[in-house]
């Protein structure tokens, strides 16, 4: 099986370049392609259906394929997929990953469709929506809420951080794999989102109601703004549901991805109740 | 007030060095000291009444003192406290803090003492506690739900992230001045909680009840384990009431820090009522 694989053993060939180079968003939208780091991440994209179109090992580690079943099934699946299967050097798999102790194992996808045509609002009782969110760890915190809520799917309204990034599909645990993501301007959203039903949700201090108790119905699109500055206020106008946490501390607000976690498993206990 | 300031125009300047020195944990154990970077954090500590004892300002923002009243008193608080005012140039300053785009004002703080016995468990109905929490990220963000929800403090078990590190600091949005945090072995935070009141909970897949209306008690300490392997199993054997969360997704774990928080805030919502 080895005999089959291609090998490379110079840090600049093409293919090491082009795989740097998906470190960078502006070249991952050019290529259309991402690259996923590590086993585990791997194995999640696999069992929900997603499989590499290239995979890249460093040496060693195709020798231990063949006793490591995981990794041998993996192999199988991207060759099956007609797929390529690379091998090379771990210092060049950290160079390719840009860190110091490289994951044994990475993957290129191709980037899927984000558009909200996409979304069937009535496949989920809970959707969870982001403003401008730019931190891309907070971006994957919340795909990973999404997948335990039961969410339909997140959407990154404006400009948020990138969901192929290597660190929002870190932080996802695999979750970008399972949770349908979507991307759109505000002013795509607002009319796709009135289409039909749905309720938006925002936690805000002007105008709110005690976000415990208050009147949420599905399909309910819980809204967070940007890390720094918030939600715009005309978008909060725009609301249906306005509601307030406690705020007990000298601070008036929580990490986006912490505020969107409360909120949503309390949508999800009102729903169910 | 200018000519007042010792002024650094060197790359291979001491200072610089010992500056630089502190974005690495063991240096800032050995000096008992931590770089906090920018002006509203600086301000952040200021009103919880800690001021640095070395305030660093890039050139140009030195003269831009005179007429930016909160630089100003931070300025007027610092030589009033007896610290250490310096000017440098905006790439020294970058070398500090090792971004390209530095902030324009650092301050080096003092550690403080983080030991179990500080704290007073009376003075809150709800604790946060993190057992070897390795992200800084997640510990900043606790750090800001404790105080959101009015803990009394946070507790860090074991070997976790150091809360004097930057990105800590920075995810805190200031909490790290205003939340008491404390450093303990799981064998000194047990004896320490069973000398007094306090019901030790922690989100667990085993022998739990439902996390909404479970029986919390103050002061409720909130216990979330290791961003990969969780609690072990004898510290959720240690605890008085093991609570779960709803799973639905693929997964069956959230963000370590967002576990904190949706039981934070339902603790906080149980006690209340």
């Amino acid at each position: 099986m080895q005999a089959m694989h291609k090998h490379i053993s110079g840090f600049s060939n093409p293919t090491v370049k082009y795989l740097r180079s998906l470190r960078d968003k502006k070249h991952r939208k050019r290529a259309g392609q991402f690259l996923v780091e590590g086993l585990r991440l791997l194995e999640d994209a696999r069992e929900s259906g997603r499989v590499p179109q290239m995979l890249v090992m460093a040496e060693g580690n195709e020798r231990a394929a063949a006793g490591h079943e995981v990794l041998a099934g993996l192999v199988r699946s991207v060759e099956a997929g007609g797929g390529e299967v690379i091998t090379t050097t771990p210092d060049i798999l950290s160079k390719i990953t840009g860190k110091d102790n490289a994951q044994s194992v990475a993957g290129v996808f191709d980037e899927w469709d984000t558009g909200l045509a996409r979304l069937d609002r009535g496949a989920a009782p809970i959707w969870l929506a982001a403003q401008a969110l730019r931190d891309p760890g907070n971006l994957g915190t919340m795909l990973r809420t999404a997948d335990a809520v039961g969410a339909g799917g997140l959407i990154l309204i404006d400009d948020c951080a990138d969901p192929f990034s290597a660190e929002a599909v870190r932080a996802s645990m695999g979750a970008v794999f399972t949770v349908q993501v979507a991307q759109a301007r505000w002013d795509e959203f607002v009319p796709w989102l009135r289409g039909g039903e749905g309720q938006l949700v925002a936690a805000s201090l002007r105008e709110a109601v005690p976000y415990r108790g208050a009147g949420y119905q599905a399909p309910c699109f819980i809204l967070v703004g940007n890390e720094s500055q918030g939600l715009p206020e005309s978008y909060e106008a725009e609301c249906d549901l306005r509601v307030t946490m406690p705020m007990r501390g000298r601070a008036d607000s929580l990490n986006a991805a912490v505020a969107g976690a409360v909120l949503a498993y309390e949508v999800l206990a009102a729903l169910d109740g």
